[in-house]
């Protein structure tokens, strides 16, 4: 694959050109384009560049609706309960966690939970923007039935992304990251792409052996939640909190809406840690953690062990300093969405 | 090995008589005893029965405090911070999320944050009582280091045990109960004794090789995180927030202090769904959630897919039945704690 580097202003010129001629305001598109172009700088490419054409294909489709605002459904104490109106999936989820902070700030804790939202892309934003604020940050979504439960063989569950973020004041937050499945099918994709085999077993063959070989679960479409039935129960659970706190779409729900995955539903979790006034040294308890796992005797001297979050920084730094790295074929599509003469 | 099957109200009156025995109020042994016991009613016996010599072990030790009542370091808004004064892990516990409960009901979502623990036991009973008050219940708990990181080969985080409840209103919640291990160092323990492999590779041998079978993985202390990296970032992530919120001790803390495990740090959150008064329908919400993954294929018509926690309410019913199973050795060593005689 040839790729090419796009400095992020480039991009960010681009994304927001295409979004307003897609029906967005100038300040949506901005702020819209600004999560793909941030997820990309972070090397989340899958859920920034790569996932753009996809996205701008929903909207042509009428699955996402731009300028749609979200209404408060439900208000209680710390707590509230949104319709995302199918708005656009990054600002409905970047609006939530924001209310989830505002409320962490009056009462130590404050949850947002959302129905009737699209895919917020990289769960880890929300994460970022809550520590970035210096909140904890907990929030999860339901997705697509995209994996079968532990004991099934057909897609009943999701793979329900969760992200735990855990603020730093000098910004290296912990922030972890993870769907309920073992390997995304993205990964499965590319790694087949390269001829290559997973690391570990990553779902079952159509004979249902556990397989390596991403092309044979691609065919089988068994992918394997992470830890077996642990991954599978967490995914059950946190799809039954999301439907009942935003009165929204359970997993099973979004699958009967059709083939795409729209609708879905989201929890955001904010906590202030610096809320007590007895707090301090929060930044000390991570360094306290870091600084132990540093000291692991490592399996690969040339790896480190690393905390959640900490590869992004470098990342970024990378990217920041020489462009985002994108493939030529991705970056042709994108020039062809339309924005392209304006940028 | 032998087994004998205890009528519950028999173990109740034997554990209570033993915890006053070793300085508990009446009134708190009957509370300790009881989780103890419906611990073992509901099928973990590891951190019901099976346990209970280890913790008479530690209040010989002077590890745990009979009588400790915890104090209320910060407070604000719907957040609270602890003190638990190295009281009996499971009373603490079970106190802190009653006053989460308390607090999601004056403000929809409500959390307490508990430094210097202890070792709460089972932690679904906290689930459990969340969701019988009608509430979400979702907790955590940091433990000794007992795990290496993900790239790293000697025990630095911890298993920590992370529960996630939702309740219907007449009793069969969906609770999961995980660690961040693949399995528990009593599921390898039990598996060795009876001569059998592991379903899965559960860590790695000596010489570095993933592996099934538990002799080894004890002999190696490398036991495996659920999800390969997945569970040990989502580990490091759990144990960041506990001390953070609560004030208190870190993995490493912990195990800075001797080969004992005490002093933990431990997180309760309780949430009403009911709060919005646009709530209704929630026990139909896992009503969809359930009857979709009945529908599953199955990969072996044997066994059916189950919710988290479906499998407890069965076993519960039997032991209520037919008594508590326990080994011969287990009840041989707590008759001879001293409690025998009055029981």
């Amino acid at each position: 694959m040839a790729m090419v580097r796009i400095q992020a202003d480039a991009m960010q010129r681009v994304f927001t050109t295409i979004l307003i001629q897609h029906g967005f305001s100038p300040a949506d598109a901005e702020e819209s384009a600004a999560i793909f172009v941030q997820n990309s700088v972070d090397g989340v490419y899958s859920h920034g560049v790569n996932r753009f054409p996809r996205v701008i294909s929903y909207l042509e489709k009428g699955l996402i609706i731009p300028g749609a605002v979200p209404d408060v459904e439900g208000s209680f104490g710390a707590m509230e309960r949104w319709n995302g109106k199918l708005g656009m999936g990054n600002l409905v989820a970047k609006k939530a966690m924001a209310r989830a902070i505002e409320l962490a700030g009056k009462l130590g804790i404050g949850c947002v939970a959302v129905r009737n939202t699209n895919h917020w892309m990289r769960g880890g934003t929300y994460g970022w923007q809550a520590a970035d604020a210096g909140c904890i940050g907990i929030c999860w979504t339901n997705t697509f039935p995209n994996m079968p439960a532990w004991g099934g063989t057909d897609p009943r569950i999701g793979n329900n992304p969760f992200v735990l973020a855990i603020p730093r004041s000098d910004g290296r937050h912990i922030v972890e990251d993870g769907a309920m499945s073992q390997y995304a099918y993205g990964k499965l994709e590319l790694t087949a792409l390269q001829g290559k085999k997973l690391p570990f077993p990553g779902g079952y063959d159509k004979d249902g052996n556990l397989t390596d070989d991403p092309a044979a679960i691609e065919e089988s479409q068994r992918i394997l939640p992470m830890g077996y039935w642990k991954g599978s129960a967490m995914s059950i659970a946190l799809d039954a909190m999301a439907a009942m706190l935003s009165g929204g779409n359970t997993v099973s729900d979004v699958g009967k809406q059709g083939t795409d995955e729209y609708g879905i539903s989201q929890v955001f979790i904010a906590i202030k840690p610096t809320c007590f006034s007895t707090t301090q040294g929060n930044d000390e308890v991570i360094d306290r953690i870091v600084s132990d796992l540093k000291l692991s005797h490592l399996v690969d001297p040339r790896h480190a062990v690393r905390y959640p979050g900490e590869q992004v920084l470098a990342v970024r730094k990378d990217n920041l300093a020489h462009g985002i790295p994108v493939e030529d074929a991705v970056w042709s599509v994108i020039m062809g969405l339309g924005g392209v003469q304006n940028a």
